[in-house]
């Protein structure tokens, strides 16, 4: 395993879609960059769609992140929403895929409490913990610092699976009944 | 406006994307081809997502259509499905809008309603009427039929519109009150 694992959090949208990205060591973790892609109001679906992928390209490219951070959903205001936000994160999964970075997807509530504690944290609180955590200055997009939750939800989720693995007592294993 | 409009209608999905080619002339409708893509069932979404954006991106360079006809879904089983399906939309929308082909969108009962004459018709009927109306020999796969009827409709459409517009009086405009 690499010594510094490089995320890419995407936070999607048809009207905004934030990304940021942070960079973790052991103990540390660095925020290289965060923004947000709005297509215009005025294109078509499809030109959205496209405007959104080609930013996602070039962030991929830009950044090289060794792994992507999505934010799973659960619900939609309604199925229409639903269909809406399955659009982008079509084409942001395919921008992933086609680079060669694998996915893995995070539920607000996990992402809150990777970042602030608490499963049920307020919006406010997010964009104040990933300020703090990642000594940025002053404030950032909320939809850039989600993006950037979702990167430090999965270095956390990383490091806490690596702590799980070196606390675990060796040759523990389920005894399957011999015979 | 051309002689001649080549449609490629898209039924999408997560499991089978059906794909249909049919060429119109005025009063004379040509299949091109038809298919299905398939992605491996052990792939993650994110490179089944590719897997069928790439189809869709060959199909777009060896037919170059002239307008590209997708299935308008108004309802989900649920939101998940929802947001599975609009992951699928999506790369189709996104492999069109690359290709500088316009988007256009039918709901089941408008499709069933152009290759029909009843927009309540039963799949089996669909697919009748497509093998009928394009000679096509036997049967075809379902999602494959799907998307047939998908470029018919627009095809239909389009020869409506013009009717509609050849049978228009001229200078027939609504009055706006003047002062």
């Amino acid at each position: 395993m690499r010594e510094s694992v490089r995320v890419l959090g995407i936070d999607p949208g048809t009207a905004v879609t934030g990304w940021g990205v942070v960079e973790g060591r052991p103990g540390a973790f660095r925020h290289l960059g965060h923004g947000t892609v709005s297509p215009s109001v005025g294109l078509t679906l499809a030109r959205k769609l496209a405007h959104i992928h080609a930013a996602l390209v070039e962030q991929c490219a830009t950044w090289r992140p060794d792994a992507l951070a999505l934010e799973k959903s659960f619900v939609g205001r309604n199925v229409q929403s639903a269909f809406r936000l399955g659009e982008v994160r079509g084409v942001v999964m395919l921008a992933a895929a086609v680079a060669g970075i694998a996915v893995t997807e995070y539920s607000p509530a996990e992402t809150k409490l990777a970042v602030t504690g608490s499963g049920r944290a307020e919006k406010a609180q997010v964009e104040r913990a990933i300020v703090r955590e990642l000594a940025l200055d002053g404030t950032i997009p909320a939809d850039a610092a989600d993006a950037l939750a979702l990167a430090l939800c999965h270095l956390q989720t990383f490091r806490l699976r690596a702590l799980v693995a070196m606390s675990e007592p060796p040759r523990r294993r389920p005894q399957v009944g011999a015979r």
